[in-house]
C-alpha cells in the first residue's frame, strides 16, 4: 500500500485521519530502503545484538544481556572476562562460558546449523581467534568445521586436509606471524578465504601488523582480510556468506 | 577404483601395467585434494587465466594472450597499458579495451550474467578501480549493478540508493581518502560487503593506507577488505559469493 | 504545515490527494533534517559546488564549470593546471587564473566580504598553499589578511604582527618543515587557529607528516589540523568560522 | 597614550621619571601585541589555567589548584585520577569529580551557559572523551547538548538527531575505530566540525591513528581535527568558536 | 625400486598385493620430495622439536615435553619462565633451566659438538638472546665460542678479537640500540654472519626495529637477519651452515 | 645609558622627545636579548643569508642573491641547479658553482679558515651531501679536512685515519645505508660528531630514515644527529662549535 | 717470526734497522687479525671487488672496472644501466651485459663451478632480482639451478619442484606481495634459506616492506632475510655458504 | 720516541729486547691513533665510565660501581631505580640519589665547574630528562643554568629568559610534545643546540616521535638532535662542546 492510496482512502474516509498519520511516521525510514531490511530482521537482530563485552561496566553488561536475552531469548557476548562471566552467570546461571574464545552465551535450543564454514590455524596459539569466529558462526546457525595447527611450516599437515576444507562453503583463514596460511590455502581451495591476523608473535611482527600486510598483499585470489584478532568479524561474514549460499540467489526477483 | 583394485586388477592380468602406471602418476595430485577441485576446473581456469598485464613484455603478453584464447575461447587482461592494448588488438582485432578500468578482453557470445554484484563508489575518481572490479565480476559471469559517487560527503545520494544496493548478493564498496563508505553501506545493508581502498587523495591519505585502515577497522559488521586499488580482487571474490549464491548450498553432500 | 493539518485537509477536501502526494514525496528529507539545510543554502551550495580539478579529463571539467555557473552565476576551482585554465577560458574569458595557488575562478561582482581572515605562513614556500585558503575564503566572502614568512627561525618577524593577526576571527597557520608555526600563534593569540601542514621540506619532514604531527601535538590550545597541503579545507572551515561570527548567535531560537 | 606623549609629559614636567620608567618597564610586553590579549584576560585567564593533572607530583597539585583558585574563583583540572581527586576534595571539599572523564572542577555559582556546543561520539567507549570536551566547554560557559552512540555502523540513529545537531555553533565528532562519524556529520551539518578521534579499538586502529587518519582524509568540509583522545583541546576550541560567535564581529573595528 | 618395477612384480607375482599397496600408501609424499627428507630425519626431529615454552598451558607444555623426550631422549624448550621450569623440573628432574636464555632443557650425555659457531654481542643487555642462540647451537651439536660485550661504541675490543671470531664457520651478532656490530663484524671476517636486532635500547630504538633497519641496509657482504629477539632462529640456522660444512658437499652426487 | 637616564635627559632638556622616541621605538627587541646578538651580526648574517635555492623561481633568486652580495660582499647558495647556477653567472660571473655539492657561491678574498672541522663519508655515494658541509664551514670560516670513503665494511681503511680525524675540533660524519659510520667514529674519537644521514640505499634504507635511526640509537657518546641529506645543517652546526672553539670562553663575563 | 725474534736479530746485527722498520710498519694490520685474512685474499678479493654501478660518474665506472680487470683477470658490475652497458663494452668489448639482471662482468675463462645454489622466485616479476642472486653466485664459482614461478597461490608447482631444491646446500627465494614463499619453502626443506623480498607489488605492498616483515616472521626455520631486492647480498652469502661446505670444516685446526 | 729510534737503540745495546717488546706490544693501538686519546684520558674515562643502571643485576652493579669509584675516586649512574640507589647506598653510604632524574652519584669535592651549558624544558613534564642532561653536565665539570616551563604556548615566558640563554656556550632543549622549543631557540640564540625530544605527550605524539621529527626539520640553524628522552647524551655532548670552548682551540698545532 502506498502513499497515493492512503491518501485516497483518507479522502474517502475509509481510513482514519489518526491511522494514516501513523503510517507516515514511519515512513521516511521505510522509503528509505530500511523497509527492505525488515524480511531478514529475524538474522539481523540476532547479528546485531552480539554483545561486545571488553570495557563494559557490570550493571552496563547485566542491562544489554538482560534486554537482549529477554527480546530474542538468546545472547552472544564476546572478549568476556572470566570475571564478568561469573557476574551474568550468577544472574543466568543457563550461561554458558568459553576461557579460551572469550565467548560467553546463552543459546535457544534445538537450533538449524546449516551449509559448513571451515576455521583454519597456522598455530596452537591461534586458536582464541579461531574459536571467536567459530563459536559466533555456530551461534549465527552455521556448521562448522575446525582445522587447526596446519601451518605452511610443515606443508604436509595443510596438504591432508584439504579435501576437507574444499567442502565447505566458506574458509576463514586465522594465522600470526608471517600469516601465510591464507595465501597457501587460496592457491589451494576454490572457495572465499576470509583472512584473519592474530598478534600473535613478537619483533618485528608489530602485533599482527605483519600478518596483516601478508594477507592483504596475497597473492592467491578470492581473500579478503578483516581486522586484527578480529575473529568475529570473520565469523559473522563467513555465516552471511554461508547462509546466502543455503538460502539460494533471490536478486533477480 | 582404488589402489587395491588397481593393484588387484593388474596382479590378475585385467589391467596392463602401462595403465596401471598412468593411474599412478597421476595420483599424488588426487591424494591431496586436487582431484576435487577438477568438478570446478572451467570456473576456476577462467579465474586462473586473468593477465595482469603491468610491467609484461610485448612477445610475453602476446604469447600468454594467445596460449589461453586457443585453450578457453575468451581471456581477461587487468592493468593494461593503451600500448599494450594496441599490440593485442593488432593481433587478435575483436580484442575490446575499456581505457578507464585499463581492462582488455575477448569474451565469449552469449555469456550468461548470473545473480546480482553491486559496485558502488564514493566518489568519481574511485571509479577505475570500480570499474576493475565491475568488468572483472561481467566477464567471470555474473550480473553486475554500478552506483558510483555516492560518498558520506552527500549522505542523501546513498541513502536514495539504499533498495537497489540491498538486492545484490555482495557489494563492493570502493574509497579512496577517508574511505568510510564500507562502513556506512555495511551499517545500511544486510549483505556482504568487499571493501577496496583506492589511492585516491593526498598528504595523510598515505597513498591509500589511511582508507585501508578505516576499512579494516569498520564498527558495521560483515565488511572484509582487499589490498589497495585491488578492483580484480574485489570483483574476482565478490564473484565467487555470488556465484556460489547463485549455484546454492552443496557442503552437506 | 505539519503531517496532521495535511491528512485533515485531504479528508476535508482542501487539498487534492496529488497536492498530498506532492508533500509526502518530499518529506522524508526533511523530516531527516535535510529542510533546515535550505536557510543556509546559497552559502552551502557555493561551498559545495567548489570543483577539485586536478585528474579530471577535460570535457568532464568543462561540463561541471558549465553547470556550476549558469546555476550560482559564479564557480571556483581548486588544484587546476595551467592547461586546464586555458581550457577553460577559451569557453570563459572571464575566468580569472592564478598559477600560485592552482585556483581558477568566475566571481560576482560587488561580493561582499565580511569579518577577517588571518593567512600566516612560514616561509615562502608556504604560499602556495596559503593563497588556496585566502583565495578559498575570499570567494565564499570572508575579507583575508596574508602574513607571509614568519616563521620561528626569526621569531621577530612574528612577533612584530601579532597585533595584526590578534584582529582576525580566525587564523589559518601555513607551515611545512617542523611545522611549529601554528603552536607559537596559538600561544600569542587567543583565536582559533586552524594549522596547515605543508609537504614543504626534504628527509624526515615524511612529505609533510612530520609537520603534521607537530600541529597535533600542539600545547597551546585553541588549534586544530586539516590534512597535509589542504589550503581549501582550511579556507573553508575558517569560512564557516568567520561567516558565523558575522551572522551572530542564532542557536538559542 | 603612546611613547611620544609619555615623552612630552615628562619633558613638560607633567609626569615624574619614576612615573614613566614604570610604563617603559612594562612596555615590551604590549608592543608585542600583548596589550592586544589584555581586553579578553578574564576568557583566556580561565582557559589557561585548566590544569592537566596526570603524572603531577601531590603537593605540586595541591599548589597550583590553591593559587588557581584564590585568584579566579574557579577551577578545572582534566585527566585526574581518583586519588588525586580524594587529595583535592580532602583540602577543598567543594570539589566535584567525575569518574568518567576524569574532571575535577570548582566552579563559580550562576554561571552562564551561551550558544550551544554539540558533542557527538560514535560509540558508548567514546564517551569518556566526549565528556571531557562537554564538560570543559561548559566550565569555559558554553550551552552543550549531548549526541552519544550515533556511529555509522547504525545510521538511523544519527539521522534522526541531525536536526538537533544542526541547532549548533560548532560540533565536537568524537570516535574511534574507523573514525567515519565526522565525516558524516560533516555532510549533513553545515556546521565547523571538530574531530577527536579515541584510541578506542584494537589491531589495526593503531592506538587511534586509524581513526585520526580517516579524520584528516575526511571528504566531507568544514572538519578539523585534534590529538587523539584530546577531549579537553575539542571542548577548548569548540569554547572559542561559539563564544566568538555569541559576542559577534569585532574585527573591522 | 620405482613404480614400475613394482607393478612388473605385482604382475609377475613376485611382490603380494598388501606390499605394493603399502609402497603406493607412503608413496605421494616421497613423490614430492619428502623422502629425501629422510636421510635428514634425526637431525631434523631434534630441531623441529623444540618448544616455544611462551604462553603454552601447564599441562599442554608437560605433555608435549614427555613426549618428544620419550621419542628423541631429549629436548629443548626456549623462552620459559621460572614456573614453567619449576613445572617442568617437578616431573623430570634432570632438566636443567638457564634463567637469562630462559633455555629449558634435557640432554643426552656424551653429545659430539662439531665445527664451530661463534655468537658476539655488542652490550651485555644482549647476553639473554645470544645466551638462546648459543644454547641452541649447543643442543643441536655445533661447538660455541662467546664473545660478549665487544660493540662499536669501543671498537680496540672488538678488533682484538677478530682472529677468534675468523675461525668460526659461522657468526651471530647480536645487537640492540644502532645495531652497528653485524656490520662492523661483515666488514673484518669472511663468514657467513648472521645478524640478530634486540630489543635492547629505547625511544627511537622502536623496540628492536632500529637495530633491524641497520642490519638489513648493511654494506657488508655476508650477512642476513632474522627476527628482533630471535636467538633460537640465529641459532638453528647457524647450526645448519656450520654442520653442513663439518659434513662437506653432496650437491653433485 | 638605559631608560631612567633617558628619561631624565628628556625631563632636564638634554636630549630631544624625537631622539628619546627612536630610542624606545628599537628598545622591545633590545630588552629580549636582541641585543646581545649584535656583537655577533656579522658572524650571523652571514649564516642566516646563506640562500635554500631549490624551488625558488628564477627572479626571487637573483633578487636575493643581489640583495645579500651587496650588503654583505659574499654569498652562499645551496641545492642550485645546473640551470639556476647559470642564471646567477650570467649576472655575476665571478660565481663559483660546483655541481658535487650544488653550493653556489661568491667569496671575498683571503677569508681566513681558523680551528678544523673534519668532513668522513661512509661511501662515495655519500660525497653530494659532504661537499655540501665542507663547503658550507669554510664559507663560514672553518678550516676543513676530508675523509671519505671511510665505511665499516672494510674497517682498516678508518682506522687509518685516526690520528688525522683527531685533530679536528668537530666531525662530521656522513653516511647511508646503515649509517654505522658515526658510532665507530663516535667511539674512536674524542671530539663531538655530527651525524648526517643520508638517503643513499634503497629498499629498506628507507630514503634515509634507516640511518637516521641508526644515528639516533648510537650506543657511542658525543653524537647528534641532522635531518637526512642535511649537509648544509651540519657544516652550519660544525662551524659554530669549531668557531666558539677558536674564540674560547666567553661565559664567565 | 713474532716480535722477540725480529728485535733479537736486530740486536744480534742479523737484521738491519730498515727492515726491521718496514715489519713493524705493516705489523698493527697483521696483529689484529687481517693477517688471518690473507689466506681468503683471492676469493675475498673477488667479492670485494664487485662494482654497485647506480649512480656511479662514466670516468668513475671506467676506472674502477680498468681496475679491477687489470688485477684480478675479471669483474662483475650489478645494477647497471644500459647506457653503462655500452660504455664499458666500448673499451672492454669482450663485456657481457644482461638486461634482466643489469649485470655486466668480464669473468675468466674455464672457471670451476663447485657445490650447489638453488634460486626459486615466487612469480615472474621477482625474476630480475633473482638472477641477480644466480649470475653473483655463478661468478664466485658456485653451480646454481634456476626454479622460477613457483608462488604459493599455485602450490602444486612448488611441490613438484621440492626434490630439486632439496639437492642445493643453499636455497635462494625470492618473492613480493605477501613473501610466503621462503616459509613455505623452509617447511618443506632441510636447507638454509636467504629470503630475498622484491619490491614487486602496489597498495600495502609498501615496496617490498610487506614482503620483508613476512620473511622476518617466518615460523619456519633456518631461514635469514636480506635488504628489498638485494639479490647481489643474496648471492654472496649464498656463495659464502656453499663454498665453505665444499671446502669443509676447517675450524678446528 | 719513534720505531726507529727504538730500532736503533736495540741495535746499539741501549735498550733490552724486553723493553722493547713491552713497546711494540702496545704499539698497535697507539699507531691507530689511540695514543693521541691518551692526553685526554681522565676527562674519556670519566665520562666513559658513566653507567646506564636499568636493568642491570644487583651484583653486577655493585661491581661495576665500586671497581670505577676505586680506580676514578668518583661515580655517575643514570636510570638508578630507588632500589637500585639503596643498594648502592648501603655499601657506600655517601651517594647521593636524585629520583627526578634517576642519577645516582659520588662526586670527588671541590670539583671545578667551567664555561656554561644552559638546559631548558619547553613544560614541567619534561624537567626529569632535563635534569639527567644537567647533573650529567655537572658532573663532567661543567657550570649549568637551569631554564624550566618556557615552552612555546607562553612564548613571553621564553622571550624574557633570552638574555640568560645567551651566555651559555651550549643550549639543551628539551621538550615533548610537539618539540617546537628548539627551532624557537635557535631562532633567537646563535649558540650550539642540542635538541632532546622526550616522550611527554599522549596520542599523535607516538611517545616521541613526533617531537623527534619535529626537532629534525627544524628550520632553525645550528640544531642537532639525540635520542627521545637521552638526557644523558646531551648533557654529554654540551659538555664536550663547553669544555672544549674553555681549553680553547688546539687543532693547528
Amino acid at each position: 500500500m502506498d502513499t497515493l492510496q492512503i491518501l485516497r482512502k483518507v479522502r474517502d474516509g475509509e481510513m482514519s485521519v489518526a491511522e494514516a498519520e501513523d503510517y507516515f511516521r514511519r515512513k521516511p525510514f521505510e522509503d528509505l530502503g530500511f523497509a527492505c531490511l525488515d524480511s531478514h530482521r529475524k538474522i539481523r537482530s540476532g547479528a546485531a545484538e552480539v554483545v561486545f563485552c571488553q570495557g563494559k561496566a557490570d550493571e552496563h553488561l547485566l542491562a544489554i544481556f538482560s534486554s537482549i536475552l529477554e527480546s530474542e531469548g538468546e545472547v552472544l557476548g564476546t572478549r568476556a572476562s572470566q570475571q564478568q562471566a561469573e557476574l551474568i552467570q550468577r544472574r543466568f546461571p543457563q550461561t554458558v562460558y568459553d576461557p579460551v574464545s572469550r565467548i560467553l552465551s546463552i543459546e535457544k535450543n534445538g537450533k538449524l546449523h546449516r551449509g559448513l564454514v571451515c576455521v583454519c590455524t597456522a598455530g596452537t596459539s591461534d586458536i582464541p581467534v579461531a574459536e571467536e569466529a567459530a563459536k559466533t558462526a555456530e551461534f549465527l546457525g552455521n556448521r562448522v568445521t575446525r582445522i587447526f595447527d596446519v601451518g605452511v611450516s610443515g606443508l604436509h599437515r595443510l596438504l591432508a586436509r584439504v579435501p576437507e576444507i574444499q567442502k565447505a562453503n566458506c574458509v576463514v583463514a586465522v594465522a600470526g606471524m608471517e600469516g601465510a596460511l591464507a595465501s597457501v590455502i587460496g592457491g589451494l581451495v576454490y572457495k572465499p578465504v576470509i583472512a584473519v591476523p592474530t598478534s600473535v608473535g613478537y619483533g618485528a611482527s608489530l602485533h599482527g601488523l605483519s600478518a596483516l600486510l601478508t594477507m592483504l598483499n596475497s597473492c592467491s585470489n578470492g581473500i579478503a582480510t578483516v581486522n586484527i584478532d578480529n575473529g568475529f568479524g570473520a565469523g559473522y561474514l563467513a555465516s552471511q556468506i554461508n547462509l546466502s549460499i543455503c538460502e539460494g540467489d533471490h536478486s533477480e526477483q
